[in-house]
Formats: structure tokens, C-alpha cells, sequence
């Protein structure tokens, strides 16, 4: 798949796609048409998150620290596990295509 | 560190830039400017590697098996540790912006 193929994505729904995915992590490709995150709703990962936009820009917000900032096309973040975040708005004239790095993820108790 | 932001690059090397680094993998940035790997070198790698061009492009060529590639913007690859490969050329016209993630390194021998 290559990663500017918008093919599939449009404004009814964000679209995610895997890239790469082993035990330790995973990255895959999100495409957004001017969304963001239902109001009131937040993430809240037991996971780390880098993200990276790509193309287009996003408005962040965090809630601890209570922040809020843009990321434009080439600009990145890391959630650390546990800061619940929420993604503000994406730009409305053009796709937002961002990278997402999901890693160190909790792992089942071994037996 | 912007994506895009060429400052420091040139030429006279190509040049690598970590993005995000873990005990598991790790992520760097590649600005080339028509470089390619010197005639008669390969890599051949411990840990598995996997590529995407953000912007540019380049052709790649394998050892193991023996065969050869372009990969234009948006395209990605895996080199499997041990796949000798190397970079047969990079974009003329303009910088070539890839991103590597690095990961499967073996470990020590834990004692």
C-alpha cells in the first residue's frame, strides 16, 4: 500500500491501515477528512503513541498537562501511556495523512 | 525535528537524524541527495529493517534473492536481516526524505 493512496478514506470516516506490526509495536497509516475526536471524548492508552503528520495538520490537545498545539505537515508528538489526548480538528482543505507508532504495550502476566 | 527541514543536509553526505528510540526498535530520519550506497558495498544487517520514501525516490537492489527496484514516494520495503542490499541511486531532482525503522536487533546473551 503506499502511503499517499487516499483511495478508500473520505469524510464519513477516519481510515487506518497497518504498515507494520511485530510483538513490540506497530505502525500503521491514519487518513483524515477534517476530523476529530467526538466531543467530550478522549484517548486513553495504556500504551506510548508517536505520531507524525505527514501531510495536512491537526490540532492536539492533552489533558495532563492541559495543552493544546498544532501540528503541521512534518511535525510529530509523543503521547506517553496514560496522557489522555484528544485530537482537536484536521485541516479541512486537504487530507491529513499521519504515521502512528503504537509501542511498548502491556504485556499479558506470563505464566 | 521537522520532517521536512533539509537544513544540515547536502552532497557531501547523506544524513541520518534519530526520530524516536527504544530497547526494541528504532526509528531514524534519511535525507539523500542523489547518493547511493559506494560501488561494490551491501549492507547486510543483524536486525530487520523497513523503509518508506516520504518524498524523492531511489532504487534499491538485493543479493538474496538477486533483484532490483524503484520505490517512488510513498512506497515501503522490508529488508529482512540478512537481505544484502544496498542503494543503486537516489532522486536527482531533488532530496530524497526516507524514514527507517530498525528493529529484531539481537539481543546480548543474558547471563
Amino acid at each position: 500500500m503506499n502511503l499517499y493512496d487516499l483511495s478508500g478514506s473520505g469524510p464519513e470516516s477516519e481510515k487506518f491501515d497497518p504498515l507494520l506490526s511485530t510483538d513490540q509495536f506497530r505502525i500503521e497509516r491514519i487518513i483524515s477528512h477534517a476530523h476529530a475526536t467526538p466531543e467530550g471524548e478522549w484517548y486513553d492508552q495504556a500504551w506510548d503513541e508517536w505520531v507524525i503528520v505527514i501531510s495536512g495538520s491537526a490540532g492536539l490537545r492533552t489533558a495532563n498537562p492541559d495543552q493544546e498545539f498544532t501540528l503541521n505537515a512534518g511535525d510529530s508528538y509523543c503521547f506517553p501511556a496514560h496522557q489522555r489526548h484528544r485530537v482537536e480538528w484536521t485541516d479541512s482543505d486537504q487530507p491529513t495523512i499521519w504515521l502512528a507508532v503504537h509501542y511498548n504495550e502491556p504485556k499479558e502476566a506470563e505464566s
